[in-house]
């Protein structure tokens, strides 16, 4: 049986990866990705065969990942936070169900701290009621599909985690994301920003809806906006469960 | 300085803890948790102090890890999946901002795999593109709030990842959920439900939405249900990112 698998590494330190994670990589001959995420890795595959590629080679990556473990190589393709939100579970589950037969394969999805519940946990505990995840990129969904999920997240008074939420060519859609839930959440609404979560450049910003446009924000951030009971209490963002306390 | 973890140990087996969880239990003297967390964990706490309770004594057990922190023991306090979606973060940052001052204590969350993500990975990848999660227990928010987030999440076409779907005394907010969300999903939605994701009395049922109150499910299952575009393809549930292939 071709062996492959999708492996999670968490925000990018050893330290926030599962032991899944560590021994799915061990048990490769193959590790395949993104360069930046096999650069986090690179004390774990040591003398393995690597093949790495640029940003929006993700499907190039995933048929060339699908025919090495087709050949009877074990493959690990890796994804920063959870292989499936936003990464290549998906991928690498969409091209087997094409173009091969999927019990030829035995896929094993290896699950991740995602960006979101690490930016959480240095933050404090914004997540602690529902929440939304949107990604801000219109590079694969038209931009009105994500800013009616923007609308229905403000009226759901959801709490927001909002993946790449602005790169070089897209810098409006974090203003206007702003300008959508403000609608609907209070400017005193606490936000917390974290850029390169548990790697060496971390960076945090705690704020509020009504500054979010003054500040920082770029593609290796993560931005959570609380819901109507979050508050920041020092250098933590908490929103109450609901318990008496 | 006051030490307290506050660790996500994820679905309950070793493999998919992170390396900082189990560093954590380790450096501490005292782990308190929830009976049925401090059980999966007990190989890596042989010979220390533990404090465990029932369900619903989340607040009696978070004053207790602070009070015992605030006598000089490192302590970790334990939740499943990740510690700050309906964990103990929140609670513990609540009652420290509360009862005590900030700055006496060093408080490290410490993320973890959720039971959407673990769910999502066994389920293959539902979970490609934006979603929801919601809890559907009204211990702690009113049921017209849940009903509201229900709504806004079958509007905006998101996944949906649903925590504490039924418990015995709620055995009907899940069929008000299907019934709800069938406004704005096709029946033929599918729909993963993960009972016990990484533990040894895992099971998976594959349906949809429209079969949905026809499955079993109970407080320990997390529910999964597609967007617009996810499909079946065998043992696999996908979402497409929406990646040309």
């Amino acid at each position: 049986m071709n062996k492959l698998y999708v492996v999670g590494i968490g925000p990018g330190n050893r330290e926030n990866m599962t032991f899944s994670a560590v021994n799915a990589l061990k048990d490769s001959d193959i590790i395949i990705g993104y360069n930046t995420y096999i650069d986090l890795i690179k004390d774990l595959i040591g003398g393995k065969q690597v093949v790495s590629n640029g940003m929006r080679k993700e499907v190039d990556r995933c048929k060339e990942a699908i025919e090495l473990a087709s050949k009877g190589n074990t493959v690990s393709v890796v994804s920063s936070g959870d292989a499936g939100v936003y990464g290549m579970a998906g991928l690498i589950l969409e091209i087997i169900s094409k173009e091969y037969s999927m019990s030829d394969f035995d896929v094993q999805i290896i699950p991740g701290v995602t960006a979101g519940n690490s930016s959480a946990a240095i933050l404090g505990a914004p997540l602690m009621h529902d929440y939304v995840t949107i990604s801000l990129s219109d590079w694969l969904t038209k931009w009105e599909t994500i800013e009616n999920r923007i609308h229905c997240a403000g009226k759901g008074d959801f709490i927001v985690v909002l993946y790449n939420p602005k790169s070089k060519s897209r810098t409006e859609y974090i203003n206007k994301t702003q300008e959508i839930l403000l609608q609907y959440k209070s400017p005193d609404t606490p936000v917390g920003i974290v850029r390169s979560a548990f790697r060496e450049d971390q960076s945090v910003q705690i704020s509020t809806l009504g500054e979010l446009s003054n500040c920082d924000v770029d593609m290796f951030s993560t931005v959570i906006i609380g819901n109507s009971k979050t508050y920041i209490n020092g250098k933590y963002i908490i929103t109450p469960r609901g318990y008496s306390i």
